[in-house]
């Protein structure tokens, strides 16, 4: 990648708040020519959003759609097949452009912890210089906003998707001190009834739309049974303190 | 605390590089006019250190010197009573101080995660209004580094202290998907041996000074005896991936 003038630079956009980008993501983003990033086919797309007012007209702009959300189950293989490609074609196009301008690529939260951009980054390996700028995690933004540290001393942190089976998330949820559970949506009657099997409902809490407007912040035991997927469930640490 | 004019914002600084702040925690810092922050005494102190250049000397500055650190055991009755002391003398100096000023306090990486300002925001409750800025956590800091992804699909991810017992160290990173290791210092024998046990050492990555001057990203297996007390040991994840 030595001759190539351009590069593709992933920021982290932190947990939805615009203020909570790091200085760093801010330059970058205000600077651009060329703008990526991931949406739901026919949304504005939440990393968009984010990034409303920060960057202009003349830029030029790549809505990456996922040609599949939650339409197939992903243990089919035609999920597989298709988010496969999806992937390859967009590492071509990007890899191309990066010859000679500076991509960059905008990514919801911290993009190596469960992002999209990590199917790109490693099809771009050896096509294009590739730069990640962390961010901060949803899952931080969520605990913040409910007013309670998440682990004290030498707690033992789990961090769980709800998309695994009711055994695992019972079994994982009665094993950790403290506990973050992702991936929500229409998990939420299974991930309930784990957290009740492993004892653990009755601390549970559930961040809607953390650090941004519409933040909501509530018991679990108390809240509806539709929620939005990208909410965050949280059982606090209770370690060792002086 | 209606009648106050004054509150205590704690910021999370983020693991290390100045630029990877949040734009709100560099607004706040570079406006204050009271700044508190953890140290060792004796030592200038990390997170002053990462602040450098964006506090004139016109500010009034707090530095809070831990009464112990290493010297006593946490288990120690003594290390306990020492330090709740400190944290309650801070809290009520900081509490007076945020009748009518805005206090500072400066936190690094994400204050709520395994943060010594916990200490004092739980003492603060009800004797002075307290805002929390998240941070990029020191561990994403260091898993950008390796510039290797840290969780995939529906990857487990355990964070552990290095303080805890030999055996629950192995245990848990056994059962783990991705691994994320803390308070590395002299626990590091101990944890290597943990690793070796769990079949996990020959993956395991260990990060010196993450994000910050001086960074140092090694194979764990590879890397000396001593390293400091700060670095992180990270096992990536191998989940699902399109």
């Amino acid at each position: 990648m030595g001759s190539h003038t351009g590069k593709v630079i992933c920021v982290g956009l932190g947990p939805g708040d615009p203020e909570l980008m790091s200085v760093r993501a801010d330059r970058v983003i205000r600077g651009s020519k060329h703008v990526a990033y991931f949406r739901k086919a026919g949304r504005a797309g939440q990393a968009r959003q984010i990034v409303n007012g920060m960057i202009g007209p003349d830029v030029a702009e790549y809505p990456m759609e996922y040609p599949v959300t939650t339409e197939i189950h992903f243990s089919d293989p035609e999920y597989n097949r298709q988010l496969a490609e999806f992937y390859e074609n967009w590492a071509k196009k990007i890899a191309v452009l990066a010859e000679t301008e500076t991509v960059v690529v905008l990514c919801e939260g911290d993009p190596f912890f469960y992002g999209s951009f990590m199917h790109l980054h490693s099809r771009l390996q050896g096509r294009a210089d590739v730069e990640v700028v962390p961010g901060i995690t949803g899952m931080s933004g969520c605990w913040t906003a409910t007013g309670i540290p998440i682990t004290w001393g030498d707690d033992v942190l789990t961090v769980l998707m709800a998309t695994l089976p009711e055994e695992v998330l019972a079994e994982r949820a009665r094993d950790a001190d403290a506990l973050v559970v992702m991936k929500i949506g229409r998990n939420l009657p299974k991930l309930r009834r784990a957290l009740a099997t492993a004892g653990r409902l009755g601390a549970a809490w559930i961040v809607e739309r953390g650090t941004m407007e519409g933040q909501r912040v509530q018991r679990l035991s108390e809240a509806e049974a539709v929620v939005p997927y990208f909410s965050i469930v949280l059982v606090h640490g209770q370690g060792r303190r002086p």
